[in-house]
C-alpha cells in the first residue's frame, strides 16, 4: 500500500524496552521444499528462449535453480533472467513498459549471469509467486543452458495444514475460505506484511484485520503481540502510531500517520487482550493505546466533531474524491467502545465514563450533521463508505443502517469502494445492521468474483468489473497475496455460518 | 578470442599427475583495495540519475559498493545497474542495442535490487574495468539513493611495483613500456588470461606471447610452468593440445585446435626450459611438446609442405580471405629449431636430426614453392602475413626477408594484418631481416598510437585507420586489455634497445 501523508521533521524514537519484548515473540519461520507442479523436466536454451514452471500454488520464500548446459564447454557467461509471477498474466506485461509512479523496483525479476556451468545459483532475494520463468538473453554458438532442478524454499509462520477445513458444505464458501487462509499464512513472516510481493510492511489497518483472521485460524498469539509491541516501540516522540512500519532490519516507523489506522491500535490491542488474558501486554501498551484516542479527541471540537485535520490524515479507501468526514467521525465513534473496554480491564473508571461521554456526544453530533433520515450524507456527498463507518459508529439504528447501506449499494455511485479494506468493513456494518444474508451475498459476489478468477490468494486490489484496475499505474506492481483481503475465513468461521 | 576450428565428438582426456603439478604451481593472487580517483565524494541519486567513477588505470577485480539514501525511510528496492568500462567510450554504447554473434553475456553490466538501506553490495563476479557508472533505474518518491564508497579489490599474480622502469629516455617507448607491462599484469591471473574482460582463457598462442613479456618483466616463472602442464594434462587422446582451456574451476580443453597455436607449445617449453633450467619439467613436458611436431610432420606431403588439412586448422590472424598455405608452412619451420633445441637438452639426437632433414627439406620446398625472388607468394596472393612467416621460418635471406616484408608493408594490401598477435610476428620477423630501426617503427606506429588514443591497457583488437573496428559487430564486447597486445615490453627491454 502506498499512500501520502508524511510527517515533516520526522524523527523516530525507538522505546528498547518494548522492542526487546517484540523480539522474543519473533517467530521461527516454518521452512519446507516445493517443487514446480510438473516436475523437474530437463530442457534445453538458447538465446531468447524460456521455460515457465507453475508451483500449483502461491508460495513465499528463495529460489535454488541448478543449471547445467548440453554441445561444447561454455565459453561465455550465460545471461539469463529469472521472473516471478503471483498470477501469469503478469508475464503478460513489459517490465520496460512499467510508467506507473511506484518504483519499477517491486518487478520479481533478476537479471544475471552464470560464469561456470553447471552451477547451483540460489537466489538471496525473497519472492513471492506461483509462476517463475527462466529466459536466456543469451548464450554462444557453443552450448545451450539445461535447466536441471528448480525449487523454492518456501518460508511462513503459518502452517496451514493445521487449520481444519471449512466444512460449510458450500463449495465456494469452503474455497473462498481456503483461499483467504492461504493469503494470510502467506502474509504471517517475522511480521504480519501487508503483503509479501509488496509493500512486505507491517502496516496498522491491514495488521488489526489479519490478527481478526488470525484468531479464527492459526491463533498465533506471539505474533499478534509481536506486531503490538513493535507499533508501539516505535510510537512518534508525541505518541502517536506510525500507520506502517519497516522491520527488515532494527524496526522503524515510517515517516506516515493516519488518524485512522492509529485508532486501530486500541481497537487490535483490546481484542488481543480479550483473546490471550496478556497482562502484561496490557499493562505495557494501554496508555499508549489510549493514546490515539486521547490525541483523537484533542482534535475533535466543540461541536463533537473531528476536525479537518483529523479527516485529511485518514486512510479510508482509495477512492478519488471521497468525503471522509462522515467516515473519520465513524471511525472515532468505532474505536471508542474498544477504548472503555480496554480501561475496564484496567480499572480506570475515570477514563472509562470520559470515553462514554465522548461517544455519546459524538454520536449525538454525527447523526444531526451527517444522516439525513435515509442517507448517510458527508458534506452533501453520499458514498459507501459513509454508511458504512456511520453504521460501525453506531449513530443509526439496525433499522436505519440497513436502509442507508442497501440503499447506497443499490444504487450507481460517483464514489464506489475501491480497496478489499473497505469491503471488509462493509461486511462488518451490514452484520452489525443485522443483515447476514446481504454479508454472505456481498463476500460471494466479491471474494467469490476473484475465487472463480483463479486466485489463489486473494487480491490488494479487486473490482470485478475492472479486473485489469491498478492504483499504480501498472497491474505488473499490484500485489495479488495481500492481508487486508484475508477477512473472509474470519467472518466465515466466526460470525457467518 | 573467439574462433570457429572445432573437434567433432571431443572427448577430453585429464592427466591427473601432470594436472596435480599444474595445481601446486598456482598463485597466490596478491590483492589490493583501490578507490576511485576523485574519491568517494557523496551524491544523491534519483530515478534515471547517474554517478560515474575513474579508478584512474585499468584494474582486475571485485567491486563493493555501499549506498545509503537521502529522504525518507525506504520504501521500496532501490533498482540499479552498476557497468563496468575499460574504455570510458563503452559507456556510449547501448548494451541492449548489440546484436552482434558472440554472447551479450560478455557485457559487463550487473542489475540489481537493494531492499534494505543502507547497505553494503559486493558484487561476486569479477570485471575488468577503469571505469564504473552507478544507475538508479528506479526509486520511490520518498528517498534518493546515496552512493556513500566503493571500491575494488584488485587481483593479479603480478605486481607492476616490482618491475623497474624502462628509463629508455624516450617518453613514448617509456610510455608504451608502462602500458605492456600493465597488460600483461592484468592478464596474469590464476593463468595466463587472454583477456580478463572477454575470454579469460588460457589460449595457447597468447600464453606464449605472455610468457616472452613476463621473463623480460615479472619473470614469474611458477606461473609459465603452471600452464605448460595445464597444456599438458589436458591434451586430447590423440595428444594434440587445446588452443585453449577453460580453467575456472576444475581444467578443461576447449574442443578446438589450430593447428599453429599447437606448434608454440614446443616453442615455449623450449624459452621455459632455457630460462628456469627446469629439468623436471622437460622431462615429464618433452614427449608431449615433440608429438606436436611430430604430428604437423606427419601432415606434411613427400614435397615437404604441409597439408591443407593443417592449413585450414591454423589461426594466424583473423583476415578475411588470407591465403596461410604459406604462413602454415612457415610455422612449421619456426618451431622446428625449438623441437631441435629441446631434443638437444634432452640428448635425443636421433629426433634433433630428423627435424633437422625436415627443416631443411621444408625451406627449400617454401622456397620452391612461396617465393618468386622478391615476394612470398601463397596460392598466388601477396600478404604481410606470408612475408612473416615466411622470413621468421627462415626460409629467406636477410636480404630476401627484409625485401618482402618491406615491400609488402609500403604498398595497399587487401590482406592487412588485423590482430595484433600478427603484429607482434611482424616485430620479430624485422628482427630477423636484421632491420631494427624498422621494428622499432612499427612498434612506435602501432602500439604507440594506442598509447596516443589514451590506452591503459593494450587492446584486442587495433586498427589505428578505424579505431571503433570489431570481429564481434559491436565494441562494447571488444577486450580492451589483451595479452596477446602485451609484447613491447618484451621488445623494449631484450630485443631493441
Amino acid at each position: 500500500m502506498e499512500r501520502v501523508s508524511r510527517i515533516e521533521n520526522f524523527i523516530p524514537k525507538n522505546d528498547a524496552r518494548l522492542l526487546e519484548k517484540a523480539e522474543a515473540a519473533k517467530p521461527v519461520l516454518k521452512e519446507r521444499t516445493v517443487l514446480p507442479q510438473q516436475g523437474n523436466v530437463p530442457c534445453s536454451l538458447g538465446a531468447g528462449e524460456s521455460a515457465t514452471y507453475d508451483f500449483g500454488t502461491h508460495w513465499v520464500g528463495y529460489l535454488t535453480v541448478k543449471l547445467g548446459y548440453s554441445g561444447s564447454h561454455p565459453d561465455a557467461p550465460a545471461y539469463f533472467t529469472v521472473q516471478f509471477a503471483e498470477r501469469l498474466s503478469e508475464f503478460e506485461e513489459n517490465p520496460a513498459a512499467y510508467r506507473g509512479w511506484i518504483s519499477k523496483g517491486w518487478i520479481q525479476t533478476e537479471t544475471l549471469h552464470a560464469d561456470r556451468l553447471p552451477c547451483v545459483v540460489s537466489l538471496p532475494r525473497r519472492y513471492a509467486f506461483r509462476y517463475v520463468r527462466l529466459t536466456v538473453l543469451d548464450v554462444s554458438r557453443k552450448y545451450r543452458v539445461v535447466p536441471e532442478g528448480i525449487e523454492c524454499r518456501a518460508v511462513s509462520a503459518a502452517d496451514c495444514a493445521f487449520v481444519p477445513a471449512l466444512g460449510s458444505g458450500d463449495e465456494m464458501l469452503d474455497r473462498i475460505d481456503a483461499i483467504a487462509v492461504k493469503t494470510l499464512a502467506e502474509c504471517m513472516q517475522d511480521v504480519f506484511e501487508d503483503g509479501p510481493k509488496r509493500d512486505r510492511r507491517l502496516w496498522l489497518g491491514d495488521f488489526r484485520l489479519q490478527a481478526l483472521a488470525n484468531y479464527a485460524t492459526f491463533r498465533n498469539l506471539a505474533l499478534v503481540r509481536r506486531c503490538l509491541y513493535l507499533f508501539a516501540g516505535t510510537r512518534f516522540p508525541d505518541d502517536r502510531i506510525a500507520a506502517c512500519l519497516f522491520t527488515d532490519g532494527e524496526a522503524v516507523a515510517d515517516d506516515t500517520w493516519f488518524s485512522d489506522y492509529a485508532l486501530m491500535y486500541p481497537v487490535a490491542l483490546a481484542e488481543y487482550c480479550q483473546r490471550s488474558g496478556d497482562k502484561e501486554a496490557l499493562s505495557d501498551l494501554y496508555e499508549i493505546a489510549q493514546k490515539q484516542i486521547d490525541l483523537t479527541l484533542s482534535m475533535t471540537g466543540a461541536d463533537g466533531i473531528v476536525n479537518e485535520e483529523f479527516v485529511e490524515a485518514t486512510f479510508i479507501d482509495w477512492c478519488a474524491g471521497l468525503d471522509k468526514a462522515a467516515c473519520a467521525q465513524g471511525v472515532l465513534l468505532y474505536a471508542l467502545p474498544y477504548g472503555i473496554q480496554l480501561a475496564k480491564m484496567c480499572g480506570d473508571e475515570t477514563r472509562a465514563a470520559r470515553y462514554r461521554e465522548a461517544l455519546e456526544r459524538g454520536r449525538t453530533a454525527a447523526k444531526a450533521r451527517f444522516f439525513d433520515g435515509r442517507h448517510c450524507v458527508s458534506n452533501g456527498q453520499i458514498s459507501p463508505a459513509s454508511a458504512i463507518w456511520m453504521t460501525l459508529g453506531g449513530v443509526l439504528t439496525e433499522a436505519e443502517a440497513r436502509e442507508a447501506l442497501l440503499g447506497v449499494l443499490s444504487r450507481p455511485t460517483a464514489y464506489p469502494m475501491v480497496s478489499p479494506y473497505l469491503h471488509h468493513y462493509l461486511l462488518e456494518a451490514l452484520l452489525k445492521a443485522n443483515d447476514p444474508k446481504a454479508a454472505k451475498e456481498h463476500l460471494l459476489a466479491y471474494w467469490g468474483s476473484m475465487a472463480a478468477c483463479g486466485a489463489d490468494t486473494f487480491f490488494e486490489v479487486w473490482n470485478p468489473l475492472d479486473p485489469d484496475a491498478s492504483p499504480y499505474g501498472g497491474k505488473i506492481v499490484n500485489s495479488f497475496c495481500h492481508a487486508w483481503s484475508c477477512t473472509p475465513s474470519y467472518f466465515l468461521r466466526n460470525r457467518l455460518l
